[in-house]
């Protein structure tokens, strides 16, 4: 048995998610049934769409109970173990949620995966070897589909998912071009993650202009997209793009008052015979396995290696969570728990 | 040798097309060259992709060249040949644009088609039989890709494509709602064309309110749409769509000045897991024999008896064009020749 922490909603936000939303809270961990697992967590991965989760309102999910502990994927090790295909000490990933410990079923498939941390760091497997990097590599492996020499862009670039695109782009012989927010961020984008180019989207005041940028540093137009934004970003993408341009959606942002943002041009979809295709990666678990192991080689290589924010202490995670969502981390958002 | 009237593109429209962009002219049919078919036209296809013809901007096509005769679809009787494959007295369709005697190239692959008309009224290889009905053929089989039961919808269901839509749906066992304009199109649209249901959008002020009329109709959602038009049909199916639609885009109205009609809700393509994908049927030669196979049968059979809207003579083309352009046709629009 063990002090545990948590965080539970509290309550719903109005508007602004905020800190009073939260609630810290210790308990023990219980005792363990047959075929369950306590996990010690190492990392807490925080995530958009969590803010999403918080909201009673239906998606395509279902929304976070109040008074429970705020989900979010989580690694860390094996303590205890009651299912034989778990033993003290192995690493794993899994949905922990935000607190120390956690008590899996592993009955359940998926819910808890061993990874292997002998060339590839723990923290990874929550950003470019987990849910993030699987989510680029779908979108670009199975949606865009681009050849070799074609041009590819994706908004968010500094991002898990963004770094993640860029590197598996580059390894497929990809002219990739990404969308950041401020100098830093572009400059991290081009010289740190191999980017062909990083255009700042916060220089140009609308998407004609944006548009205009694009053209400089896409001079054969644009062949697939991964959007990860939505709004200015993808209208200003969709006037560059080429005949038969496949785009990736994977997250559209909502404008302040929570209502929709227009699409400004949806008849280019016509005009240059496009393909738009939503998705969401936890409904495509069969290609998981194969991504993982690119992703993860990737990493062992150093080839890709994305950059991190780390808070430390589970108490630090509400306020790094309203940081993630006003864009104040740099990479991937993790909190550090041991 | 043969008198011919032609209609040329006299000018270029400002604004809304009208009578003095047209000129009607006399020439003579010139002497055949070894390859060469002389066809004298029965109908002429007027289509709304003309209109974009006749602007003088960069879209995916070229515009129709001033002083030259107007493009367009035709069905006709070969008069003359210096081509192997075609005897005086077949029946062929090709662009033989707006007049009564055109010399096709028969060595161009393509561009003159023999037509079997034993079963089927000529003039429905301009329609039904012909390109909206191949139009209607690829969005459906190729990009919606629906299953038996589940339910379709397609704006401008009255006209040449979407009657066309309506026929191939129902054989393949699914639910198909169409919109139309006004209360006599909608009642052709379910008494005559066997849709499962019609909706009059002229009824509804905004797309909150035409979605609402969706959900009457298609208790089940919408698994795929057929988009002809865009805007306010295009923003309420999207609110009706059940997870995993497919949408198979083939016209977007520009707004009356010329700009773009936004989508007011593209956050839906990710929640819906959507996949949006525009097309020309031009562009898919390789599946015409296949679905004009199938849609010949259907309209030998009566099973798709689509109305056609004749005006009589060339000269009375123009404005049967520009009636077109603003709806006044039902059904297909055909200029008799003959």
């Amino acid at each position: 048995m063990y002090v545990n922490q948590q965080i539970i909603l509290d309550n719903r936000p109005t508007g602004e998610a905020s800190l009073s939303n939260f609630k810290f809270i210790e308990t023990k961990t219980p005792e363990l049934q047959d075929g369950h697992v306590l996990v010690q967590h190492h990392f807490l991965s925080l995530d958009p769409y969590m803010r999403g989760r918080m909201n009673d309102s239906k998606s395509y999910t279902q929304p976070q109970a109040l008074g429970q502990v705020m989900i979010g994927g989580t690694v860390g090790e094996v303590v205890e173990s009651k299912h034989p295909n778990f033993t003290i000490g192995d690493k794993v990933v899994g949905m922990g949620g935000w607190q120390l410990y956690n008590v899996f079923d592993a009955n359940i498939v998926g819910a808890l995966q061993k990874v292997d941390t002998t060339h590839i760091e723990i923290s990874h497997f929550l950003g470019a070897v987990g849910m993030p990097g699987v989510t680029a590599w779908y979108g670009l492996v199975k949606i865009i589909q681009a050849k070799a020499g074609q041009t590819v862009t994706v908004s968010a670039a500094s991002g898990a998912v963004g770094s993640a695109f860029g590197a598996l782009a580059k390894a497929r012989g990809l002219r990739v071009v990404g969308f950041a927010g401020g100098k830093d961020k572009c400059d991290y984008v081009v010289k740190e993650l191999g980017f062909d180019a990083c255009i700042d989207y916060k220089e140009h005041e609308d998407y004609v202009s944006l548009s205009k940028a694009i053209q400089e540093v896409c001079p054969n137009g644009i062949d697939g997209h991964f959007e990860n934004v939505g709004g200015m970003v993808l209208d200003a993408v969709m006037l560059r793009t080429n005949a038969f341009a496949r785009f990736a959606v994977c997250g559209m942002i909502a404008g302040y008052n929570g209502n929709p943002i227009p699409m400004k041009n949806p008849a280019l979809i016509l005009m240059n015979r496009m393909m738009v295709e939503g998705f969401i990666v936890s409904e495509h678990l069969d290609i998981w396995p194969e991504a993982l192991q690119e992703l993860g080689a990737l990493v062992a290589s150093k080839k890709l290696n994305p950059r991190q924010t780390i808070a430390h202490g589970l108490e630090q995670a509400p306020e790094a969570f309203l940081g993630l969502l006003k864009g104040k981390n740099f990479g991937k958002q993790l909190v550090k728990l041991i």
